[in-house]
């Protein structure tokens, strides 16, 4: 347990140093409904924002990842209630999905925004410098 | 029926607004063989390129994708058709692709053009700075 | 046969061309357990690792695409393995991806180096300019 204690700190001390002298913008496309992949998602986020305090965040849902967002449905609403309180994390979902799927801002995860497009909201960052990672199962 | 026009209206004003002021381009990245990611990729494309007319979208499909563009097989042969009549419309699929397939220029839908090679074609466009998504079930 | 290589041929050197004066450096993103995916993946870096040998091609490997790299268990070990000699080819696997398999070093095929974090390795690359291409089934 110890050794592996250990592990975990040296290898987030030697993945840190590059990231706290380079700090990194990422942006996280998730569509999927599939819950094992929201739960990873969020995995990646929290060990990332921990590992890089000063690098920002932002998960955009959209398309199929309704669910994940949804305050009644989600199997990752604990983990993103905490990940948002955090300055450097954003979870957003698309309002053209909401509509879709008939949800108002009130089924939402609480700290969880909305934006009127994903994808735009997406290319926006990326034309802003933000690194891209679509998370697929 | 007449507020959800209402909601859709503000939403495409606020959304376009950004993106007239800032003209997006943005290529789609479509490889899987699932019939209901062709009809939300089409989705995404149509959407956007009525909210966003001053922008460019391009559709690459290669790898598993070749039945979105055979005529007689695609689940969204109509809507590309219309798609690819608008300016800032393009669908291309990889001819790596279709040789593999047996597949030639006969087999497409009307309008849908070849690239030598899809993943070259990606890259290309975000060399030129634009905007990237994956398209995934 | 002998028609179809004259196509081949006649295939990499239209696209050739454009890579040999732009030579492209593109990451490809594998997170799939998909066997068939992998195959697809080491498809797409062997055939452009050998139409454009000016070009630069990084495999990163994280979340559920650990077996590809496993030289007991991957379907890809002989392709990877003969790939990774190639000076333009690169294949690594996230180092936290391989503790929460408890897997080492000695487990790689042989070649295939490991990077502190895959997504970090990623958008790393991205912000040096290098195309992203994200592999899904």
């Amino acid at each position: 347990m110890k050794t592996r204690i250990y592990f975990l700190l040296a290898f987030l001390m030697v993945a840190s140093s590059y990231a706290q002298e380079h700090p990194v913008k990422i942006v996280f496309d998730v569509t999927s409904s599939d819950n094992a992949l929201h739960k990873t998602a969020v995995r990646h986020v929290k060990a990332m924002s921990n590992a890089y305090p000063n690098s920002e965040f932002e998960v955009v849902m959209y398309s199929g990842a309704m669910e994940m967002v949804l305050k009644d449905k989600s199997v990752v609403a604990k983990e993103i209630e905490a990940l948002v309180k955090k300055d450097n994390v954003t979870f957003v979902i698309c309002e053209g999905t909401m509509k879709r799927h008939k949800v108002t801002a009130s089924n939402l995860i609480e700290g969880v925004k909305s934006v009127p497009d994903g994808i735009l909201e997406i290319v926006s960052k990326q034309n802003e410098g933000w690194g891209y990672i679509k998370e697929t199962p």
